[in-house]
């Protein structure tokens, strides 16, 4: 697995924040599922709420309570990963495990969101190499990948249009490639607005602390 | 059924547009549904891309050759109704027959919409008696409930928590109870925004042309 130790070096670090008696988002994806493991190994009394059906049978595996976000529609924090943290804002992409809408609710519903990122994550300016994913609703795809493309981004629909696939909500995904991201928030807005898209990759203001795992030390990072 | 003479005669009137070979949005709702029976009595050549499950059970049996949205992505015209029309603007509400999104992404795609309504529909501003539907996600709804309340709407969840209405796409509709809707562009702006709000009833600069059916006259109003 690509930057293992790193990764786990900021799962371990974000860890160490949870408390006996917490309701914990758990976030999805690689660095996410360390920190799901570490926290078993911990033993913590905690209660987590899954952002995707993949991390709750993992969970349920090893044991943590679960409970879903309409039981405890406030948590005190949600721990998760992310595909690029803007240095200077704490802005994330995220989505390409394919969870950004679960992820992104459950983020607004918690009090803290602590980001867990290998090095290679944090970027001075989001967008390049990394797409934006945008989760858009299967019906008329087609179109909302039309007006995507009309608005100057390169959309592709993820998986294709043979095989799509498909979210745990039953949506797909359209990821956008782009240069750069200058203005997220208005990159945000304009996105939002097209009939069709669900919700954006983009994370703006949500997380509170990101953990920056290298090859031999962790930062951390505070808004 | 109420309004039925003026709703019939909004759907004659519209259904005289319709021209052999169009591809042809079939809205949903009661007037639609008029329109749908009225296009099939007419026998016309087109191609239908239906809405709803519902519009789409009565147009195959009544005979009318049906296709998808991503078969033919963009459409000649769109005929359907409104829960209420901006008389000034023709801006609509929609969504209290619970199809608002499929009805605005099939919208959207259109040329053309032609809105059919009896004239208790059309109104000076929006808002008021008719709640403005918001197609939310199943998935964690009380949060996404609770971030509405917080912009000062006053949203209720269509059905009840014990048995919500689910909508063709698998989300839920919030009713959103608002005095007035002053400016229907920043509403929409607004509540793109919200984090689980998957798409509004506002219906901004996409009525080309309504038709007002009334007891003894018919309107027509154009954009």
């Amino acid at each position: 697995m690509a930057h293992e130790a790193p990764k786990r070096a900021a799962a371990a670090r974000a860890i160490e924040e949870i408390e006996n008696g917490m309701v914990v988002g758990l976030g999805s994806g690689s660095t996410a599922e360390i920190a799901v493991e570490l926290l078993a190994a911990r033993g913590l009394r905690i209660v987590g709420v899954p952002t995707s059906e993949r991390t709750a049978r993992l969970a349920r595996r090893l044991g943590i309570a679960l409970a879903s976000l309409d039981e405890h529609p406030q948590l005190d924090v949600v721990i998760d990963g992310a595909d690029q943290v803007e240095r200077g804002t704490l802005t994330l992409v995220k989505g390409l495990g394919g969870a950004l809408l679960r992820e992104k609710i459950v983020a607004s519903a918690a009090r803290r969101m602590i980001v867990m990122v290998d090095d290679s994550k944090l970027v001075d300016r989001l967008g390049g190499r990394t797409p934006l994913p945008v989760e858009i609703v299967a019906f008329g795809w087609r179109s909302t990948l039309g007006r995507l493309a009309g608005r100057g981004l390169r959309p592709t629909l993820r998986g294709g249009a043979e095989r799509p696939f498909v979210t745990d909500g039953g949506n797909l995904i359209a990821d956008c490639a782009i240069a750069a991201i200058d203005d997220p928030a208005g990159l945000e807005r304009e996105l939002s607005g097209i009939v069709g898209v669900v919700e954006t990759g983009l994370f703006i203001g949500l997380a509170s602390r990101v953990i920056v795992g290298g090859a031999r030390n962790v930062e951390v990072i505070e808004r």
